[in-house]
């Protein structure tokens, strides 16, 4: 049994818990709130699963990996990902980190991945939502002057796309400040962000997303390869099954010793499922 | 430079030099024949494509993987994949041979092998056509009594599919020895097959082909998490370049001396792309 603990209890966390409950090589180690590293150190789980806000992952997935504790996160900011992922490795010389290991970065870059190697040549269009953005929301929701806050994405074609950000605003905070701060975030800088004051978020809370990925491309020198992915899902609880799924891909890594930062690209897809690669492979391949 | 060797000059043979002559970081080491096993072992490529029938690929690979040559096949017979690769894995001691790298087996292998890690309970569909199958065509004119023959697959939905099999026969041939022969081949034994006998096979010969691989699957305790994924494609086309990604990902397992036979799911998706990790991981992730 590979042991797993949850750092972060917040939406992702409660999805990664029931993800670890269902799995049949897991043994869910405990659940800490993010003042609780010490306790974390002290159980020493096989894995931890960080599930804090993008921002913190770069401070928080160290004190871990330093201590040979692999780690598991979901860190969603695209352009950084290079370089938290050389910081990281440089830690994890006695344990494994899977960074970005969510749906988007995550499942979806396997996808991208996999479809320029089937047809190298091309362009391929990310398209997201409509949904709401857990990433963006946490942004927004940072900025001074928001009481509560949440980012959708709305899809405009060809991987470009609008962002709508509802606020409630504290007594006293000027909309025109809140947006300025949230659209030069660089979370939104360069999408068309629209920021819209509400009274309250019910109406407007999902889970729910979705993304079509497409790809028009050339193997070889043959061309029209038409290919696409499309999904609807639980937003937070995909997230928190791909951790955990990657928790085991970086326990089997670190038993190898093969040690190190690695993005969901860089690992075979068949180390993040339960039973042996024969049963996998007979069943799959 | 990876140098990378053709062996095998069919339809597949063709399209995978294509795919050579546009990769940038490989050199088209030579084309050969069934009968020059021993000029590519004195030519000793990097990597030997090996573009011949799936049935073959079990006597031909070690002959290369033997003298440290790596191999790549698109072995096809899904039912027999565990045994062969067990067979190649004793033989690839200081080579590394990619077992079924194709699209089914293959890179739908890997779509399947995602599915399931992002929502490990639920059924995963995989719907083909309609097109002609090489595989199955193959086999079909291998048959006594065939002169030549085209094996269409048509998707019913849910996974199933019905076959037909246009067949020129040589003269003097029973069509119903050949439809029994067909039938009960394990390549046609489990589906709705029909064997039609035709003078001509011209109008009929596509290489269009195209799958649709469904998941509804349970992330955690989460329902309904739908995933697609389709693709509209030129068959030997993909098949090729799909060979030739995977030479650049047996080239790299062998030079970290990661030894052994692999099926693409056993296979880091970023080692198929030209250059280096960290340029794919910036693009992609």
């Amino acid at each position: 049994m590979i042991n797993v603990a949850v750092f972060g209890y917040g939406n992702i966390g409660r999805y990664a818990e029931q993800a670890i409950g269902q799995a049949p090589d897991m043994n869910l180690a405990g659940i800490f709130h993010h003042d609780e590293v010490e306790q974390v150190i002290a159980l020493h789980p096989d894995v931890v699963l960080l599930c804090v806000p993008s921002r913190e992952v770069p401070r928080v997935a160290p004190t871990f990996l330093k201590v040979g504790i692999s780690t598991v996160d979901s860190f969603d900011i695209h352009s950084s990902i290079p370089e938290v992922r050389q910081q990281l490795n440089a830690t994890a010389t006695a344990a494994v980190s899977v960074l970005s290991a969510g749906w988007d970065p995550g499942s979806d870059s396997v996808i991208r991945c996999l479809l320029q190697a089937m047809a190298p040549e091309g362009v391929t269009y990310t398209n997201f939502g409509p949904g709401r953005s857990m990433g963006h929301t946490v942004v927004a929701k940072s900025k001074p002057g928001v009481k509560d806050a949440l980012s959708m994405t709305i899809p405009v074609g060809k991987g470009i796309h609008r962002r709508e950000v509802y606020v409630i605003l504290e007594k006293g905070a000027l909309l025109s400040d809140v947006e300025t701060a949230i659209k030069t975030d660089p979370y939104f800088v360069n999408d068309d962000t629209q920021v819209i004051e509400v009274a309250s978020l019910e109406d407007l809370n999902t889970v729910q997303h979705g993304v079509l990925i497409e790809r028009d491309g050339v193997s070889g020198v043959t061309k029209d390869q038409q290919m696409e992915f499309k999904m609807t899902i639980n937003n937070p609880a995909l997230t928190g099954q791909v951790m955990v799924s990657c928790a085991r891909a970086a326990y089997r890594l670190a038993n190898k010793k093969q040690f190190g930062c690695y993005t969901m690209i860089e690992i075979p897809p068949v180390t993040m499922l339960p039973g042996s690669e024969e049963e996998n492979i007979k069943k799959l391949v």
